[in-house]
């Protein structure tokens, strides 16, 4: 029998692995490159190639479907999900760790796709069927115990003073819980991934955007992961917040233990 | 001509490829485990096995070399550093990214090898030959501006609520400079790799060993690298605190935004 979204899952992993290949070669030219986080000079070469390939690929074959990602809201877009099939997308993230992104949302998540070029690991999941890294099912650690714990989350530099000591303090109050250990690997959406295959057991974030979150929410959720805003209420895609672990006790745990400050809505604030 | 530190840095690095092949295949056996940067189960299988072979196959090499390593100052040895060919030697580290550690000294560092299983990521350098990725010439990005830069350290937690407000007060300053980034990747080897190939432009910590340290200091150093201590004066392999960068001004500029806090060293607190 025909399963469509199955093979609009797959025609995106195809051309993301064409892509990827792109990439590779093309890393593979320069070995300084290769070692670097943040392969500025290649981005400018192979980036607009890349991300014409896999848009015009998935646009080509699916002409009706919506698009939202760091580009379109760019061009002044809206973020708004509706039923209609919406790709929520992050072709090239070149500024990080060469990541690509990518979910299908039908009002809920379809499937989503994460490809770290560096590392070339692609995770996938479709709801109801498991995730996946490279084809070989993959689940959270399912560690409930928060005091052996490996948390992730990212640190930036804030104007608003404010905002700034809130992020710094809700490390220190996860740290001194005390948890095994926080680190910061630099991608959300390999944060994700991470508590994901049970390399980590939470990671939270506040001030990412929609195409940061949509990959890895279904990729977290299928291995058995826990998603939640950073309230302790339910995950709002558009919310900018979020809170993934292994399991719903120390979701909940990391809650509690940090401050919101306000990082505007994807919906309203774009 | 027969070049005795280049036969047994080669010797080093033939066993340790050994070793790592040895992990890597138990590491298949288990998708879960690969994933993981704390694959604790086969730590306890292959641990103890790996390391047998690669301090009995130095030792037997060169009996009359000496040892420095976290094993040996477990058993009571001292870590004094004399002008006998001395091993800083961290055989496995299980507890966080599988990363091999080795350093041959004489008095000043003779060469540097450090092994990443998971990335199998083989660096080495030699006084005055350079330093390698794989067999490739790596280099520092040689950035000088700090605002430009991605700076590495780590964060724990610290009993002393002294000693752990500095350290989150270093955090807040440097991010405040503002740089581009901090990032926590979790093994003090494989930051002094990254910033070695350019990846990032600096990695400072205090409370670090000399088996943390000595193998990167020669990769980092061979790549172009400053190293220097956290109060800016000459590195010292004994003192637990390490500052590398990709130039001097961004040394300089990081030890300058850093406030010290005590570590005790490892040549008299052991």
């Amino acid at each position: 029998m025909s399963d469509p979204w199955q093979e609009c899952m797959d025609h995106c992993v195809e051309v993301t692995n064409k892509a990827g290949q792109m990439i590779r070669e093309a890393l593979q030219k320069d070995i300084a490159v290769m070692q670097k986080s943040s392969p500025v000079d290649l981005v400018t070469e192979t980036d607009q190639k890349v991300e014409q390939l896999i848009i015009s690929s998935i646009k080509e074959k699916y002409p009706a479907h919506s698009f939202i990602g760091e580009e379109s809201v760019a061009a002044g877009a809206p973020s708004v999900l509706t039923d209609n099939p919406t790709w929520i997308i992050d072709p090239i993230d070149g500024t990080t760790n060469f990541v690509h992104r990518y979910c299908l949302s039908r009002g809920f998540i379809e499937f989503g796709i994460v490809y770290s070029c560096i590392e070339d690991k692609m995770y996938t999941a479709r709801k109801g069927k498991g995730a996946f890294c490279n084809g070989d099912p993959i689940k959270v650690s399912g560690q409930e115990d928060i005091s052996q714990s490996m948390v992730l989350t990212e640190m930036n530099f804030h104007k608003d003073p404010g905002h700034f000591k809130t992020m710094m303090a809700n490390i220190e109050n996860i740290l001194t819980i005390p948890v095994h250990g926080i680190r910061s690997p630099g991608s959300a959406a390999v944060n994700m991934c991470l508590v994901a295959c049970g390399a980590a057991d939470a990671y939270y974030h506040m001030g990412i955007h929609c195409w940061d979150m949509a990959g890895g929410a279904a990729v977290v959720t299928e291995a058995g992961g826990v998603i939640m805003d950073t309230s302790g209420g339910p995950f709002d895609l558009m919310s900018r917040r979020l809170i993934v672990a292994s399991s719903r006790a120390i979701a909940q745990r990391v809650a509690k233990e940090i401050t919101e400050f306000p990082v505007g809505r994807d919906d309203t604030d774009g």
